[in-house]
């Protein structure tokens, strides 16, 4: 599986309460016109905390009929326990993922030692029919997999690479120093995506790249060229319009952003709520800057 | 619905990978013979993250079966999002839960602002058939949901109170000056379950009272009797075994501590694990030390 | 030494860029006329950390100079280095204070690991001509002096006892049952102080000591005397001022609410600010409720 | 002042309790034979906070003395306090510096927002015969000097730069792209050295540069010059000695780091500590690996 370049996690339209799978189908569509590697369902920003088995299946399903063969589906299908876990990670396999991405378990903080972490990542890669992905996003789950975890991990024949999504850059390249070339390392922060294709990393999974699919693949293809100072000068650009769709406003910055470049938006489920009018504003602009240096 | 007294909120026994619904029902037939106001299914240490909506409410009827009319049952209903908190508020009411305990949502950290809190807590509140009291547990969540926001909520006529399971006694002292008298105050910590009762808390939801139900209600009647120093007394006796049972070795200490007490303990889902052999016998001892004393 | 009850850890008073000599001996003759156990000059409302060695000893010197012999004086003489923390210790003893108070060092906090301060701390009590007192204030510091390295160092004969600043109950009811009966536990939040007193502290250093002595008086010895009620009742009262005076504006507004109440105040020294308009007017109004009650 | 390139922020050696003076400035003489742009003293790592402000002239003085003409000499001289910053910033100016490193204060934490910050800066800024560099160490301080208040700082026309010593490459990033060209920006952590140059950093401050001045300077000219293979290489060859130095153990391991390669070392002082001996061993096979592959 040649998981090199850049995979948006994609966000998950909804109609009402119910999940807007043609809205769904017609953005994937979009985004395997560019030169996109595949895409990752059910990540944070698919909002699959909010999402029951049920939908996430339907999910799934309708991702993997719109994606050709020849690019890649990754399935989010963490849960807190590691039984849960391996449920969802074979329903997903059984649909036709080519990975999943299994993030750190974090309900009971404080007996989460990377011994426990260590035993349920090999826990599920013993049981899943599809290559792993480990998940590290502290930020949300308030848990750290350290590069010294990571390290033992990759030598899992199934644990296929990691997301990482924090800035740290020291810890990327930790992971880059201690694991084997062959274990994929992707980030998940488009305003660090550059500096670490410096450090050696295989890609990025970005939610940027939702919006801006073509923009996201340039830098990677600039920086893995060795075609430094453009891809420096492309990177800031691309710093305004990843914030809002992050830091700033989060899956409802997203989703205004997607809309305002064409793909199918809406408003994320509750607690999350869209981005203000004035957030929505200021994407437009970002957007338009963006786009109106590109071309 | 008189809430004022001891709940422990118990754990959930396994059989392998089931529940063991029969040794929850002994567990819950034993609780009910001790001076317990009531219990709280499907809390923390009821590993409610590890369990599916169809063994949530297994549990549930399970628990009310055994609980007498005139004892009260709180379910844990929290998820994520506030449409999946309904439907899980919806499910436990109609199954005769008296309460639903919900905790604050935590995925999406940076969103989380006490507006969008507040709004969430009501929407669950307006829908659900049973009171709500608010759940409140920042070391797990990330989140903490300030005094000025449980101000606000306290003023819905379907907000019973809060579980406040923090050992900050000024904000625990904060919710009792800026709520109405009416508003139940649970602490959720027994190493600072007395002075939370000097303070005017209304009672307490400890993991301790799954273990030694009658010596937490002891202390609940010696602090609201103004007999301060068998109180303090009794307090400090508490702690050794308090701590076992949750920052030390957590849902696994629990549990072996609830089968040293003759309780149907068993192992917790992966990927917590069980006491290791030399925590089961500190815990062996700090509870004969306790029982000893008490006898 | 008789460290029973409650001292204010007093401002220091400037004149433009100069201490206020004559005004700092003002305010402690005022407060000597009250029911405090004493005073602690140098502490963090002291401004210690911005003020240089000279000055510490001139603030020193004017108030032993003005307090009786059946009061006590504790000088803060913390140093980042053991050899500062010393030498700064020898020169308050040979001012006649009857104890220091010594934060933990806390620059350095990856290597400040529970085994270092434990030495740091020793070192400091074997050259103290005067009893050691230990400083926890995590907030302020980063740093955690956890009840077990408290533990040992009650151990020695020249530590005398400890501020605990935090408002965790937990811990402070640890450190009670972990030391010996004679070693003295100082609290040094005023929103805890009640619940702190139940659970069989020593006294307190509170800031709000410094604006109404006499109602922290009242306080701790309605709860010594068993007067839980009144206690109660009072400890609610004085929460809004005591939240002024450190939370919400720091060493600028206890210097606010003690001009309000007839001390000299004054401004904090750069880049602490004065108390907002609006904050002093809030100030006087929860003053002035306080002493219309009171009275 | 030409700020770019490698500068050490260099150890302070002691003899017993005294400066060693004659140490120091044979460190400074073998430094000024390499490539570094100068160096930095009475930073983190040179104990600043352990220093009385008579060691810290003399400490200036002789590495003044030291340093040629052409070579940059930048000193600490952060106090909490404006007024005691200003001071020392004068004293250090008229000892002949280039330039001064001022650390954000961070005792009175809860009152240190960016608009006192930047009021602070502004007052030293404006005393300061010497350019200023701002000085960010969030792990030390637990203050985070945002990037929206260094762009409001950049605008003095005596604030020439910043020190940013945390790993997140997001933040130096936004220090890049919110701040003129003529805004020195450099970063303080080695790991982190080779892609915060691709992001367009001015130089760094490292205390690997201490020990091995040439390789830190290689690192710095092949990324200047576009040879990133090259440059990725060495970054990656770097870190383990780097951590060794720094998060492993501390200004205790630099100064065995500095022996090893030749330099006086010594103890830090109290209640930092030497290197214990396995740390001492893994420090050397890391320095001569790392001397051999160069040479």
């Amino acid at each position: 599986m040649n998981l090199e370049g850049v995979l948006p996690p994609i966000t998950t339209p909804f109609d009402g309460d119910e999940l807007d799978l043609r809205g769904l189908g017609r953005n994937v569509q979009r985004w395997m016109t560019t030169g996109l590697r595949g895409l990752v369902v059910l990540g944070s920003n698919g909002e699959a905390p909010f999402l029951d088995d049920v939908e996430a299946d339907r999910a799934i399903g309708t991702v993997r009929e719109h994606v050709p063969g020849d690019r890649i589906v990754i399935a989010g299908t963490a849960r807190e326990s590691t039984l849960g876990t391996i449920a969802a990670t074979r329903r997903a396999a059984s649909l036709g993922v080519d990975a999943v991405l299994v993030r750190t378990p974090s309900y009971f903080k404080s007996q989460m030692t990377m011994d426990v972490l260590v035993d349920h990542f090999r826990a599920v890669a013993d049981a899943s029919p599809a290559p792993v992905l480990l998940y590290n996003f502290t930020a949300v789950t308030g848990i750290n997999l350290l590069p010294t975890a990571v390290e033992r991990l990759a030598e899992h024949p199934n644990i296929a690479g990691i997301k990482e999504s924090g800035p740290d850059l020291a810890q990327v390249g930790a992971l880059v120093n201690q694991t084997p070339g062959t274990f994929r390392i992707l980030v998940g922060s488009a305003p660090t995506f550059y500096p670490s294709l410096c450090l050696g990393v295989t890609g990025g999974i970005l939610a940027l790249a939702c919006v801006v699919p073509e923009l996201c693949v340039d830098l990677y293809d600039l920086a893995t060229a060795g075609r430094h100072a453009e891809a420096l000068a492309l990177q800031r650009r691309l710093v305004p319009l990843a914030r809002d769709v992050t830091s700033s406003y989060g899956v409802g910055g997203l989703k205004a952003a997607m809309e305002a470049a064409g793909y199918v938006g809406g408003r994320p489920r509750a607690p999350l709520r869209p981005a203000p009018p004035e957030g929505s504003e200021q994407i437009r602009q970002h957007l338009h800057a963006l786009v109106a240096v590109a071309s």
